[in-house]
């Protein structure tokens, strides 16, 4: 029995439920699928490709559960701002100028780039023109829940808010065919951006297509004081009472929630995209990542836009979380290696709905795995994998990625991507942006 | 007139009085200083070693002000533990069963490897055994202060702790006529292991010396407890009142200050060392930051030791600050790009006082100069440099690197460092530490 692809000769780092490590073994891929698991060095059976991890950490590839891929065009465009000025004055303004098919297509490509460079195989994004985004995502071969964006305001593709969720629906059906690696999913902006009729709609419209629906909920004090105000419940309580929380939406940020909010989203089975350094960067707050995981929600990582972060690195996103939830208690054994390391494979794949097909190096699984390169300095030396992987290690340590079984980066290079194309087009289309500063 | 080095075709971020940048610019580097800095890219003049910055960014080196480079070894030994288990049951334990000249050597010349490679030209450690630190720096050509450890208990290498400052006397001496890019300093550990009269005498003979007296002070909510209890005065004041604090002074950590320690610590004109990383990963709390460098009290960044970070990364350490002063603040405007570049740059420089000689990219000032890549998909587009060094770009971007006008890193290779052998020889004794698990 051959296969496809064999990777050997590293630490297996599986993420299954008893997290297992194989010190020195090898994987065996066919058909996309995970077929072989196993300890030893001696002589993995023959395959097409050989891929030797070189003494490296081979890990399920990283899941992003809360992206807006298309951002990377404003990347660094306008930091430092109050919230309202950055959105108000820079970011809504650039996106209503310079969003159109062709800015996101390589937009998106540059995004698919930099995140499988950084060893991430799965993201779960939302945004405006996201039929353009998916087929980009689909040039690239990354794996991705793909929401169009939903808002009551006028928005690039969507200039009559009374089509929002028709247009996301029409979107969905066509996608739904299209590519194995690509489901597509609705995506409402926030419960403050879309009435009760068109979250639930939106909802309803997603349930009926099967889709994953996302929402972003409870990020700033600000929104949950004026949903408190407004409709006399905080946000996840009233996207609650709107019956929108269930095991296939995801609530992205939930930095102010509180304990009935938490005890909703567990009885609803609903997932959480945690983003910390969004939520650091624009003073948000920071989310009861402890709470919410003791109570059995599956939270997982996001890095959120590149205008709000501004790299799509997880490896980044983990280190951060980890540090974080340990000042931001007091206890310097909260959030430990290892369940940053979930949040950024298993429990991320969870969250997005994805768990029974990836997350984990498991037999019968998708072929999503990453090559960590543990021989540089700051990487010696090696006591515990899952130490290094949180507290040291950064995106660009990661050597070999494999989506869906094939091989998308070898020795820290794209495989059939023309990376420097792609920065060329961005770069062109950033000099337009350059030279009509909005606000 | 011509030089030994140029580096041409890059954006030139002084990191100056009026934080000049020279968006396209050459520089000119002569008998180890610079000694030209002009626009253009027309024709630069000659020199032995030109060298192509490609559309990258010219920065000088960063300036890491707390180290402690031999714990390299402990990278990862112990994480995700409360500190007095960490601290005495792993750290203080491996400390005193492996600390000895040769793992001192090799894991300081890993550290070295590591500072380099990530765009770190300058460093201010503290250790014992300090002299094998400083042989070991001297071989790799990095800029450093060594800070001979003192503390009241056996050490490393000083078994009689009533020999402690005259044996940190003894290594300032002899350093100080050894190599003009070492500085030798001396360490007090904390006022809480050094006696009064330890301090004392310590920053006497660092005075009588010239040397830099460094100290950990108000790193945890404990320490400062105690230090109130014990001797009625927070730890800081307490320093002050044994007439510890002036410009030649470095504090690492001050975490737990008040608006009395921070007028006391402004007026005597010390120094801080600002540690975000270990100071969240310990959850020792988030440092004042803002209130301190309002004070005028100049601020640098450190990474700490690897057993507490886990790297040696100062770009990380940047994004870091700038991220946890905005949460910690709720003020998205806090401590923006250009102010974590300072810090990381002259402000540090200031604080280990090296100010008139590094940090900055001026005529007459060391050419300690880094060139950073900024042609990846996660740099691209590029609208502000100084936004990008914070919140996009990582030590792994960095691609060459000069100290003293001498190159040692090229295209992201050490010069006349053999990586692998340092990589090996601290494998050999991470292997034994291992071997011998403590606690
Ligand atoms: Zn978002
Ligand atoms: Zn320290």
């Amino acid at each position: 029995m051959a296969f496809d692809v064999v990777i050997r000769n590293g630490t297996l780092l599986t993420m299954d439920d008893g997290m297992r490590t194989i010190p020195s073994g090898w994987i065996g891929v066919r058909g996309g699928h995970i077929r072989a698991l196993e300890a030893g060095n001696g002589s993995p059976p023959s395959a097409t490709l050989t891929i030797d991890a070189d003494g490296g950490i081979v890990m399920p590839g990283l899941v992003n559960t809360h992206t807006h891929l298309p951002m990377t065009l404003f990347r660094g465009l306008a930091d430092d701002l109050p919230l309202l000025t950055w959105l108000n004055e820079h970011i809504f303004p650039a996106e209503a100028r310079f969003i159109e098919p062709q800015a996101v297509h390589w937009a998106t490509l540059l995004a698919c780039a930099e995140l499988l460079l950084s060893g991430t195989t799965c993201c779960c994004d939302g945004y405006f023109h996201e039929a353009a985004v998916a087929g980009a995502v689909a040039d690239t071969g990354l794996r991705a829940v793909l929401g169009q964006g939903v808002i009551d305001f006028p928005a690039p593709g969507v200039p009559d808010p009374a089509e929002n969720v028709a247009h996301a629906a029409e979107y969905v059906r066509h996608w739904q065919a299209q590519s194995p690696l690509i489901q597509p999913s609705i995506f409402c902006h926030a419960p403050y951006t879309c009435s009760d009729r068109t979250l639930t709609a939106a909802k309803a419209m997603a349930g009926e297509l099967g889709a994953l629906f996302q929402v972003h909920a409870a990020e700033t004090r600000f929104e949950r004081d004026q949903s408190i105000q407004d409709k006399g419940v905080s946000p996840v309580a009233h996207l609650d009472r709107l019956g929108i929380l269930d095991p296939k939406t995801l609530l992205a940020h939930c930095v102010w929630v509180d304990a009935a909010d938490m005890d909703a989203m567990a009885r609803s089975g609903c997932g959480v995209a945690h983003c910390p350094e969004s939520n650091m960067k624009l003073a948000s707050g920071i989310a009861p990542v402890a709470s919410l995981r003791e109570k059995g929600i599956p939270v997982g990582l996001g890095t959120d836009g590149s205008a709000s972060n501004n790299n799509l690195d997880l490896f980044a996103e983990m280190a951060t979380a980890a540090k974080l939830h340990k000042v931001a208690s007091g206890d310097p054994t909260a959030l430990n290696a290892a369940s940053a390391l979930r949040m950024a494979t298993i429990e991320g794949a969870r969250a997005i709905g994805m768990a029974e097909r990836i997350g984990s190096l498991e037999i019968g699984k998708q072929a999503d795995i990453i090559v960590v390169d543990t021989r540089a300095p700051h990487l010696t030396p090696l006591y515990h994998p899952d130490s290094h992987l949180i507290y040291a290690a950064a995106g660009a340590d990661v050597r070999h990625v494999l989506v869906d079984g094939t091989l998308r980066v070898r020795d820290r290079q794209l495989l059939g991507i023309d990376v420097n194309t792609i920065m060329e087009r961005v770069n062109a289309i950033a000099r337009k942006i350059q030279r009509k500063p909005v606000g």
